[in-house]
């Protein structure tokens, strides 16, 4: 005997870009949105009977048409207005899963003044948020994904557990490169999430910039206390550094001496630290 | 003031060949295994003390150590070896979350013949297994991804709910093809993971191949009824079906009539059905 | 002063699915292409007219329908079919340059027997055509990309040329994976395509599972030979074998012996082989 | 009867870093190689002799000491070392095919001030340059590959030739995205390529931020004549413009005017518009 356990289903990868337009300057936000909904959908899934189901292709739509009245720089904000729609419209939907992911189009220059419709694919870093709300609440994060960075100096990792397996020797300076991937949680659905992502991020790449580092375990944790006393109005941050490894190039055996100038980066494995840092 | 929450690290992507040989004939398995360890890892974020950090790359050499041994034709096998050895050998590490997945070699043939050490990459499907070992116990779940599968027709979607942004008609004959992923959760660790996975498998492709589908919630129930009925060493299975669209080529505006012949297949916006069906 | 050189267009990546009926048996051909135009379009280059241009919605356009009265199991045939279109209705084109790539759908089996209308995607080793049609003719090739092969053994590499900067020893066992490319001539435009395609494929696998391979070298040769032998239909064959290298773990360090069985796949850099074979 | 035809080998993606110290200041130059030889080669594909053969590894080895002393902020510098580094020391290699690709690492800066050593990966667009190296001379060429653009406006395409299959509509203000793809010729292997790549880039940026375009065919003209006015060094310069369609919402059906302010970004197909510019 099979029973139904949790489920959810609706529309993943919709893409819209919304463009505001200000005298002759334009500005534009492009997304990806995913849209999960759960409730009593039991028939579908029982039967053949398909009346509780609101069709992917209607949460597709509903997500574009709202984009035109709501997408604006704030991806939580245009998050809170798609769940809040579906648990007001569709009284047979408890709770919304979503997550929207942003395209950042960079303003051009040129000859040093900004372009009034011109635009660069922005550097690595993805922003997304991710919430699931229903009618009693919500529960939201936000984050930044592959924010690839490079320390050429200033990390050493040195003094750590021998095992039978460890051939690993103490280096006193290594490159230190990762892919941030930061995710921090709002106090409540009603702060200036643009404001918490600017402190954040700030907070997090100043420690990258200026903290000498012993391990990659500890500038997490100093990202995450930066990022905390950053901004007030986040509780807590999660941070996955993957170490992308820079191996020294071995020359010697050519009569070169690598004085720490040449290396060989990995693709993989790759190490990664994972932790949460709270209040 | 900031506080260390839960944290992991270790190794992602260590990849590895085991080649076992009988006589004239091969076998090679192939994984790339994450290693993450949880524990008493406090000093490294919260001082410059390393003491406590097994070195992520000795987790590396650990693995490739062990694949040598203990590495064949079952990659849950392997992750419980891995974890019981981690959680024996550092006293300070109290769980160890590992995920494997198997690049697939089928034997090839010639005219007929299987070949005794000739292999080639088998189609879609990625077997994987994720399991957390500590010292108390495992919790472990095996699965596929992204299994490419396409039914040329006997799928419908018709009768669903309408709203103000629906635009959808009734489909009452159309494609449907998904990338399977089914998680299934083994009884114990002691179960026989390769027969299970072989009748979970073969039920769910059953299924996809036989059954009328009125929708894909539909689907993936009856796949999860027929996982649970075939494999009686798994409580429960946790299936995801993205809906891969394939819409109907509008070609009347040329003259030509589309009796349901052509088609455009769609990269996104997907459809997302996910649902765990248990006993 | 600058001068219009070579210049074409048109649109890439057209996806299309062609279904086919005979009875309650049905098989599907998915494809996708790319068409571009060369001819006389100097105008939309040197002013701001348009009138030359034939929009590249309009080969998007046309691509769809003719696949709905062309597209079958030969993709050869349906690229020469988009390519006369092209110029016999538009006087301007003078040669429309053909790529076309096939998403294999290979039909599936339950407890032995074929499923009528039910695909899954088949393993590595993408079918394509490339071609330039015009009036006076047509160029055609034909091919495979990314064949993901493994030999556990039978490989050796030794006796190599040596240099200061060689450090690589003799390998008298090794492993040879390579994804195969293989990129043949047809004599005409008017061979059976499909028959030179299958003997193309099986003279090459047959090689690579029963010849000692003493380089990649030497097998890629023997490919070629074999290839030419069994397709009379083709002209000369050109082979790309990326080495993806499998190294031997170095395990001794922890007292264990590595007696060849246990490698460490590379993701990158790999060796890459590449020749014509000619008759 | 077959015949050895045209044939190369040798390593690709061979990745290396190189960090340049000046006091506290440090710059890093991260690349990935390709260096395949041709030459005389016969007897390893004609019989079971490798002493012609130079090692892949070997040809590996060699790229990361030359990058060890000549790795530096020009790429094309770079390939001009390796190059004739293979040709003069290798008698029977005749020529090299290399190809460099560059990830660039951008400065970073904290509160407006450089940092001294931490750097970010640079937004899209990836240099590269490809060249031919025999002892009788160079054919060289640079560029830049991915580099991902949008205007929100200045663009249409209007007026143009219509067919049976035509159903675009004129459009008179759209949004113009693409990935550019410029590769230039410089005049010789003696010339600044770092200037003329600055050059370039500037003025092919330029136009497509300032001028109007009435079609992609008519912008890259545009581009390629503002690239070679600006970089006297360069003989011809070829573009791609894949244009990354941007379809207008239809929000009618909704009672919702789209006034030109929502789009939906289209992964697939793309147009795409080749040219050569030349003097």
């Amino acid at each position: 005997m099979a029973h139904l356990g949790s489920n959810r289903y609706g529309k993943q990868h919709v893409r819209v870009l919304r463009k505001t337009v200000e005298g002759t300057k334009h500005s534009v936000t492009e997304v990806s949105a995913d849209v999960l909904v759960e409730g009593t959908f039991d028939k579908s899934y029982l039967s053949d009977d398909n009346t509780q189901i609101v069709a992917t292709d209607t949460v597709k739509n509903t997500i574009i048409a709202l984009a035109h009245s709501h997408l604006g720089p704030c991806i939580e904000d245009f998050g809170l207005v798609l769940g809040r729609h579906f648990v007001s419209t569709h009284g047979h939907v408890d709770r919304v899963h979503i997550e929207i992911r942003e395209k950042v189009w960079e303003r051009m220059e040129v000859a040093g003044k900004p372009a009034p419709h011109s635009f660069q694919a922005a550097a690595s870093g993805e922003p997304f948020t991710r919430m699931a709300v229903s009618r009693i609440g919500v529960e939201i994060e936000s984050g930044v994904r592959g924010l690839h960075v490079l320390n050429s100096t200033n990390s050493a990792f040195c003094g750590f557990d021998h095992s039978e397996f460890t051939t690993l020797e103490d280096a006193t300076d290594r490159i230190f490169s990762t892919l941030i991937q930061a995710t921090w949680r709002p106090m409540s659905d009603d702060v200036d999430f643009k404001d918490a992502r600017k402190r954040v991020m700030d907070a997090i790449l100043k420690v990258f910039v200026e903290n000498f580092s012993p391990s990659v375990q500890r500038t997490l944790f100093e990202m995450g206390e930066a990022a905390l006393s950053a901004a007030p109005s986040i509780s807590e941050i999660e941070l996955r550094l993957p170490n992308k490894h820079y191996f020294t190039a071995k020359l010697d055996g050519f009569g070169i001496e690598n004085d720490n100038l040449t290396f060989l980066p990995q693709n993989e494995p790759n190490g990664e630290i994972e932790a949460v840092v709270r209040r």
